[in-house]
């Protein structure tokens, strides 16, 4: 069986439990998942719609062909229409979801309600549907990635290995933030452009340089032009098939002072000790605590402001989170971040991440990449 | 007064109208929209509240400085934390937010319905919040837009003309879509990386080419080389600080057949009739039958599957839209692309579209661009 066919199974399982009469599937990434379609969403409602027996897409007309290739799970594909040539006279979206639901009164209908808004389940509700929050069970199951999944992932890996390479092989003073990234980007399209068998998205990156930029974690990357003894955070998460990978290095352009070494080194260390106890069977607090302890034992708790590690996959940010107050137990295929990050007041944020996937007795790391101080400054 | 500060005051009249005590921003768009600050948002919730008399910004810890750093209207920034040293004994994000509502029982409290998520809401209502939907007046606000926002979609334009320029000049047959892409992709970061007064975000880019691809008006760029006879559809949307350009053209490898001919130079037509005839006081229901009818005339009615055009902005396809069943008004100010498509099983598909933004008795065309099909004929 296909991995899209179990998807699809293990959610009827779950339906009839549940007492399910259908599940309505409307993120993007929920509808990817169980359908295999992979679209670029805009504002049109896509919809994947399962019941006991049949499964149903709903898609905008200028998807119908795209629907149509591959789907191996897609067992009725309907179309609306925004030309009134078909438009009128024929079912929008909703209508053709609500006639999917007709065919029992009151029918118990899951939903995402992370992900639904308040707008459409008031119309859910308004057609007598009685909905149920399928999104923590969701989560669950996407939290522990196939084969399929995890060979997407393997492959965003190395081409996040590919391209910081690249970039780092180029960095210098003199260079902004942008021309360092793309160094790195131009060269994974010329990769990809050649001969790769797999949809490839954007590349997904920013670079803060200097003490100021690289204590914001998230920020676009600018012209700010690399000085020596600055620090700089790169970050690569280029997706394959919606699957992102995610590899992040703190370098250095010349000799690093002594506080942002102490501090890199310090970095190093736990991103090492997370590693070291990662495996199934142990809890995301105990990880987030592997982590942080080897902070604080260098005085950087409190500038250890985010969770040592994320969850990956159709998200560039997913559950679980390798954080201080969940209890969840690693499991076997689950994908994790490691990434303890201290951003510390006029010396600058450092932070290493690899992405991880869960073993039988240990983890596969995809972003294998040069990790040591030694490594990391360049000239 | 500045932008950001404006839209507050906008939003502070409407509330003292409804009756409303807080409203909460929660959507990226409109959080960065009315509190002028722009994040990559992942899955920590940002929010932005605004009450009668103050404006409090709600980040994670590790967006303190980002959010600090030159936002004119936020008063208040309250920080939620994910480490164990500080999240402990402080509130989280939504315990803030509860805190802000909490002066008045049961305050009235201002929502974006068709963003807000069930489960977000239902907490609401658990304190006692009566919720009222402001989607469709903060649609109304964005639509038309302001001397700021004109500016960066200008620029955002102009990053299109340049990008897609570089890339025709290198178009021919034998490279892949994505090595198309990436010509322009590689000099418009370089642009930018030069000196570049804004924050840049993505190239946002797809190109399908060929009959198969063409006739799938979105999907994502792979590695099919361009053939000597094939028709293309380039597709450029760069963001400057999150607004939109929008740049699409149809152009051919070498010289095209008779029947690719023909629907080309209609959807051509049909591009100039709309923009020969939009100004203030047209409706989008006219704009769509002006375009239309031409394609109609041309035997392409059934193909034309998608509206003319989509409003743009901080969204990549925002309302309103020049879509038949619009009776809206078109204003000063307001954006949109103009973009008839026709999409011919065994012949092809054809589209270009142009961001223009609305006149006092016209539009001011940002993608001005090669269209006739004889600039439009690679060798």
């Amino acid at each position: 069986m296909k991995a899209a066919e179990k998807r699809v199974q293990v959610l009827r399982n779950y339906m009839a439990d549940k007492g399910l009469d259908l599940c309505v599937l409307s993120s993007p990434e929920n509808m990817q998942y169980f359908s295999g379609f992979q679209a670029i969403t805009y504002t049109r409602p896509i919809l994947f719609v399962v019941t006991g027996t049949e499964t149903h897409l709903i898609v905008p007309a200028l998807e119908e062909d795209h629907a149509s290739l591959g789907s191996t799970v897609v067992e009725h594909l309907h179309v609306y229409y925004e030309h009134p040539e078909k438009a009128i006279g024929n079912p929008s979206a909703f209508e053709i979801l609500k006639s999917l639901g007709a065919k029992k009164a009151n029918p118990s209908v899951g939903a995402e309600f992370s992900a639904l808004s308040l707008k459409n389940a008031g119309m859910y509700e308004s057609w007598g549907w009685k909905l149920q929050d399928i999104s923590p069970q969701v989560t669950v199951w996407r939290a522990v990635k196939d084969e399929l999944e995890k060979e997407y992932i393997r492959e965003a890996g190395k081409l996040c290995q590919f391209a910081f390479g690249v970039s780092l092989d180029n960095g210098r003073a003199g260079i902004t933030e942008l021309e360092f990234e793309q160094f790195g980007t131009t060269a994974l399209y010329n990769k990809i452009s050649g001969n790769y068998p797999y949809v490839f998205s954007s590349p997904n990156c920013f670079t803060p340089s200097g003490v100021e930029r690289t204590n914001m974690p998230h920020v676009f990357s600018g012209n700010r032009k690399f000085e020596k003894g600055d620090m700089v955070i790169h970050v690569r998460k280029p997706a394959i098939n919606g699957y992102h990978g995610e590899l992040e290095r703190s370098f250095f352009i010349g000799k690093p002072n002594p506080k942002a070494e102490h501090a890199f080194l310090a970095m190093l260390e736990a991103q090492t000790a997370v590693m070291d106890a990662i495996r199934p069977g142990v809890t995301c607090s105990q990880m987030d605590k592997v982590g942080r302890d080897v902070l604080r034992r260098h005085g950087y708790a409190d500038y250890a402001i985010h969770r040592i590690g994320h969850g990956q996959g159709l998200g560039r940010h997913e559950e679980p989170y390798l954080i201080y107050n969940s209890d969840l137990v690693l499991q076997e295929g689950m994908v994790f971040t490691v990434e303890p990050g201290i951003y510390i007041p006029g010396v600058g944020g450092f932070r290493h991440s690899d992405t991880l996937i869960i073993t039988k007795d240990g983890y596969e790391n995809t972003t294998e990449f040069k990790r040591e101080l030694r490594d990391l400054i360049l000239d």
